[in-house]
């Protein structure tokens, strides 16, 4: 089979070309093909048997997206994006990217006709959502986004509905909880501050925590977020009707409730890099995202996060820091 | 004041416009120029004083929404779209008028930059609800469309909030009701048979149903049509936070409750101008819209439509028959 990853040079594309290429199938079928598309050039996945094919270009340029469907791609895995703090600072390029680059691929589709029909995984966010909240957000509640990146996550899961319901393709879209610990350098999500007040820690470095202990979260690891494309890209979808997006499993932890798991698991020398500099403006946007999700319909169709947040701090021990605290 | 309507040629455009003219205000504020736009010539309302420019065009061409704006109007009715059936029946038109018109619309809107921020007042509909449905529609049910013309309704009301979030504009999208009893000949929206199997027995002729007795649906008349965008375009906004659209009030009755009042109002013989002709398609579509609102936030606000079915009927035979049925 044939794979297309858009967004492939980010962080979750990463992890998923390698785990493609490692496990060289997707569910019972062999991978023969895979094309990486991003606006950084995608590096080659080691040890994969089949062609690759890196394309560096953004989807919302004329052409790009009917060349990265060229080779009709038996699954589309739909990552690449502007993140929250880009989009809402260059309200165009949020647009442009996020927006025009989806519906573009979208088109280039459909414009094969039928009987191409390819399996689209999207990534969605927890951005979909804004208050007012219930205390526990359940899968019918609606999704009313505060900002551009929001927006553009929701049209698309709009955009994503409408040619699945036209049998242009087989879509999902997946609401990603907040991805932690985030490995690397910081990128320009607003959210960084959750990865990072636990990553620099575990490697001995100073962060800022810029809201208060009480703003509460919803996580899953970036090895969960990777299971969860592997799995929406091969199981039956038709139990989601016409609701084709839904909110991934998580774990709701406070600001605090991180900080205790990180003393649990690396000690208070750890928790002392912690440096409080409190940013109203950053803690207000995280003083009304929702913290508790009922995801019992994610559940029901096989998708599953760690269930406690020391092992989402272990995890990143594991995969990014070879097993040990430094 | 200067006012756009954009589809000012349709049923709705043309009432609202002949309403301003004879009005000469809007609130209390004078007006002294109308815009009208649409795909159609608009004609000119007679009997009013101010400016009329008229523009036969669409959105979604370059330039057309900038010219539409240039002269900074303080009020944008934005009515201009292609209807349901259309939408599906023509899948990049619908797109093409009903979404890149819109966007292009708020664009323009945009590039002006602050001070620059017009009331805009968008008609949305009930077809931004997919079900399932539960017994009655609140004002914080998902919008999970099942029509191309939902899809594209709905991601108009995401530009709307989000625009007016960042300041560009200061909008509000109205979900109106089915409009009962739609004057003139049938247009392509496939609710037509709600307004067709009054307005033609009401005028001697037979009309044909396509869909059984039980089918609900939500209506309001056109006179109430009218009354929802002059209300939305005076009311402080401030209390619809980020929430920008909401369901307007209308009249909740099955296709059986139409018949009963259409006996009443003008007796059995109109009744049986009604041919049943089931269409299973026609039928399937109907049977899946959601048929009662609670409607409490538009109430709030101080919208308001008729209360009985018969109050629908006599509008018609009011403002279109003259006041007598013939």
């Amino acid at each position: 089979m044939h794979i297309l990853i858009t967004g492939a040079a980010g962080m979750i594309g990463r992890k998923l070309v390698h785990r493609l290429a490692a496990d060289g199938a997707l569910g019972a079928r062999g991978i023969t093909a895979l094309t990486l598309l991003d606006a950084l050039p995608p590096g080659s996945p080691d040890g994969f048997g089949g062609t690759v094919t890196s394309v560096a270009a953004d989807l919302a340029t004329p052409g790009v997206a009917e060349t990265a469907v060229a080779g009709r791609p038996d699954v589309v895995f739909h990552l690449a994006g502007v993140v929250s703090g880009e989009a809402e600072a260059d309200f165009e390029k949020g647009y442009r990217v996020n927006l025009d680059g989806t519906r573009a691929l979208f088109e280039a589709i459909r414009r094969h006709g039928a009987p191409y029909r390819p399996r689209v995984v999207f990534t969605s966010s927890i951005a979909a959502y804004g208050s007012p909240f219930p205390d526990v957000i359940a899968d019918d509640f609606l999704t009313t986004p505060r900002t551009c990146y929001g927006t553009q996550k929701v049209i698309c899961e709009l955009l994503l509905a409408d040619y699945t319901r036209r049998g242009v393709l087989d879509g999902i879209g997946l609401r990603l909880p907040n991805i932690c610990i985030r490995p690397g350098a910081p990128n320009k999500a607003a959210s960084g501050f959750f990865s990072n007040i636990l990553r620099e820690p575990l490697a001995g470095r100073e962060a800022v925590l810029p809201v208060g202990e009480d703003v509460r979260m919803w996580h899953a690891s970036p090895r969960s977020a990777v299971s969860f494309l592997l799995h929406a890209a091969t199981i039956d979808l038709t139990p989601l009707g016409g609701r084709r997006s839904l909110m991934m499993p998580g774990v709701s932890v406070t600001v605090g409730e991180q900080i205790a798991a990180l003393r649990r698991v690396a000690g208070e020398a750890a928790v002392r890099l912690i440096r409080p500099a409190f940013d109203p403006m950053i803690n207000a946007m995280f003083a009304t995202i929702p913290g508790r999700f009922d995801t019992r319909r994610a559940v029901t169709l096989g998708f599953h996060a760690e269930t406690a947040f020391d092992a989402i701090i272990e995890v990143h021990i594991q995969d990014e820091l070879g097993g040990v605290i430094p």
